[in-house]
């Protein structure tokens, strides 16, 4: 009784995998952005011909981290390279445990010397948190959660904003709003541009495939400095994006948003299970779809089967640098988009009109993950050769898309069997209605999958990855 | 320029229609209230199988009417009978223009002999506020407007909680939280029971065709209100409905909660229209749908049509009497329930995987409205015999299914087929994305939809108008 941490609940459980994927903390939420603007196709469609207003201020937490030692610190749980890492750039930020598997990924902004703020989902932050107060490393840490999911009305305050304006016509918003030409900033390098009086710092970003900023400053500027852009683009097409649409972004772009963490196991993360609250994300976080593995370590994942192969760099002492050395040469893993069969999707669809118990699991548009970690089994000849891990529709590619990875030998245009829905009548996720397994024929694509990203988005780490 | 009034805004367009059909005010939106709590195919369940509490603090607008000619002013603005409305009775209040086209339906309360309380959508809400003003009764009004449909993380405020428990598992919840049997309140009679140690103000109500209460009071103490509903009721399977959910009820139980109000021709609301301002729902609304008539009366409709026919009493003198007396041997349409072909509804989804420009409008899941009122054409050999005007899908009955209205010649059972979409392309409307018009065959059926409704709700209005 009374499981303080995540180590309690282990402890307490003889089957995590059970537990997760019966976990009841409800869907993973983006919160207080409403879920449409206009409507969810033509926001969709905004990223790609127009212009997006992208409101991330609520959705992931933040740290700072300070001090004599950060930039040491940091290094030293980062798989990434900081040789080249100056002051003004950004880049993502991986964390591996002591056996070499993914715990996450955040943005990590060089503010300053020895300053630096990671912006992402919770796993990262907290294992950086851990670290900060363990490691004996002369540093501080200021931490800002994720708005939260249902605030019913009541107040949100966050300490900073953060928007991002992309698509074809953010250019031309941009250098409006500014009073003139924009800094010519490099891709993923910081810089200062004015909005509505206010010098605002910049990060030259491209989530949808085509240039554009992610912007910051104090929450309690947001207001000003959103009507500022909205003003300056409303007859360039610039849309907001509601909660709705926002994630499917990543369908066209390819980043993997949500690998469970790899914290559940290991002697080397026992310290970290022990300090890791019961309420918090690890603990309480949900695992959904197809694929059931006996070991929670069947879950877990390689920096090379994220796609994240290219960020390994042994120039640098970091936790898990001794795990990666030995599987550098072994056979990888390898992200990949899954394009869904129109034909089965529409026979998931057509089955809401069946009779009770013989539908299949609902395929929501346009984001279809039903937990806060996916994992559906993509088989060829019965046969589990791949995952699904992030689903949606785009009304851009006309097409349901997911993310995943597949073995090795597998390739590009093969066509696979991704198994639909969970067993036996479907778990007692929150977000779990009673269903059917079925099957759906399913495309191994290019990563990015969006033609767009693919040819004009060449600095970036997704196509290095492909 | 600077059209401050409906009028003024009737003035400055020669196409009341095109401009409403081209409204730029967005979705009609269940706002604060999350999407979902679970999933919404199991909050629909929940209201047939165990209980739901619905939290309606937020979408609609209320407006307190006391004084010594409270009961008087109301009446004449009734085409209810007032005769029997005694303190402590609540009733669907329903206004109609000076020609007999309903403004629209709240409900009202009979808090005291003369202290009435009207919640509902504005138009009904507008038009008792302006009555009063100008009446020269005397009454006085305090209005408390629905909360913002996007706050935005702002804090929201309103004058009263509002909570619907409901479903068959309701009265056993009620009582455990009352602390023994709620007194036997009838079909929209109030009482009072206890809650947390409070007394709450109760309306016998059943939105979902089974037994229920209405509950409200101050909304600070509507966290701590629900907090022991839910309590009480975790075991009885008591469940939250999220804003996707929540107005899908109404489509098995069979109230039409949008009809365009009708106020704006006819020289009897013209000082009316001078009061309504520019920027409010009258003239900002918008009309959405495939029926497309040349004069914006051809979307009015009588109480006959509403299946509020039963209401209308020559008992007393009410603005509209005059007019419905002519009207009421005239032959009126019927308000029936559209069950929407499977294999129709498969094909405009199934359209998604069409090329740009072959897709048909979106039916978004589980609501599939997409303007703040609805009039799609329903026709017989190319005939339009009936408007649609509010469609969804119902997990219960595993179909989709809208209210809407029919001509006297029609039958229960006949197939008829529904024009789905809008000509052109679509208009303007920010949720309407570029697609084709197409045809559903729909079945007339009968009005509550819902066999649980239609069997065990027989004090209800709903059915005697059927």
């Amino acid at each position: 009784m009374g499981a303080k941490t995540l180590q309690d609940v282990l402890d307490a459980s003889d089957d995590i995998v059970t537990l997760l994927r019966n976990s009841q903390v409800g869907a993973y939420v983006y919160p207080v952005v409403p879920p449409e603007f206009t409507n969810w196709r033509d926001e969709q469609r905004a990223w790609r011909e127009t212009a997006v207003l992208f409101d991330q201020s609520h959705h992931m937490a933040e740290i700072m981290v300070e001090g004599p030692d950060a930039f040491d610190f940091l290094q030293g749980l980062a798989i990434n390279s900081f040789a080249n890492f100056d002051v003004n750039k950004a880049k993502q930020f991986v964390p591996c445990t002591h056996d070499g598997y993914v715990i996450g990924d955040v943005i990590i902004f060089r503010l300053a010397e020895q300053q630096f703020l990671l912006v992402g989902r919770a796993p990262t932050i907290n294992w950086v948190e851990f670290h900060a107060q363990t490691s004996g490393k002369s540093v501080t840490t200021e931490r800002d959660d994720r708005s939260p999911a249902r605030p019913g009305g009541k107040p949100v305050m966050r300490k900073r904003y953060r928007y991002q304006v992309q698509g074809p016509n953010a250019p031309e918003i941009l250098e409006r709003v500014n009073g003139g030409p924009v800094p010519n900033i490099k891709f993923f390098n910081m810089g200062e541009i004015t909005i509505a009086g206010r010098k605002v710092r910049a990060l030259r970003h491209g989530m949808s495939g085509v240039p554009g900023l992610e912007i910051w400053g104090p929450y309690e500027e947001g207001d000003e400095i959103r009507d500022a852009l909205l003003e300056a683009g409303k007859d360039l097409g610039l849309t907001q994006v509601g909660s709705r649409a926002y994630a499917t972004n990543t369908l066209e772009s390819g980043w993997i948003p949500s690998p469970l963490p790899a914290v559940y196991t290991g002697e080397g993360q026992k310290a970290y299970r022990e300090w890791l609250p019961a309420a918090g994300y690890e603990a309480t976080c949900s695992i959904g779809g197809s694929y059931i593995a006996d070991s929670i370590e069947d879950y877990y994942l390689t920096p090379w089967d994220l796609g994240y192969g290219p960020f390994v760099k042994f120039d640098h002492d970091f936790i898990g640098r001794e795990a990666l050395e030995k599987l550098a040469d072994k056979p990888h893993r390898r992200k990949v988009t899954f394009e869904w069969n129109a034909e089965d999707v529409g026979k998931v669809m057509q089955s809401m009109f069946a009779a009770p118990g013989e539908n299949f699991k609902t395929i929501d548009l346009p984001l279809s993950n039903y937990a806060s970690s996916s994992y559906d089994a993509v088989q060829m000849g019965g046969k589990t050769v791949g995952l699904s891990m992030f689903s949606g529709y785009s009304f851009n590619e006309r097409s349901m898309l997911s993310l995943g990875v597949v073995d090795e030998d597998i390739n590009t245009g093969d066509i696979l069997t991704l198994v639909w829905g969970e067993p036996d009548g479907g778990t007692a996720k929150t977000t779990v209605e009673r269903h059917k397994q079925t099957e759906i024929r399913v495309k191994v694509s290019p990563v990015p999958y969006s033609k767009d990203a693919r040819e004009n988005y060449v600095e970036s780490w997704r196509t290095r990855s492909a």
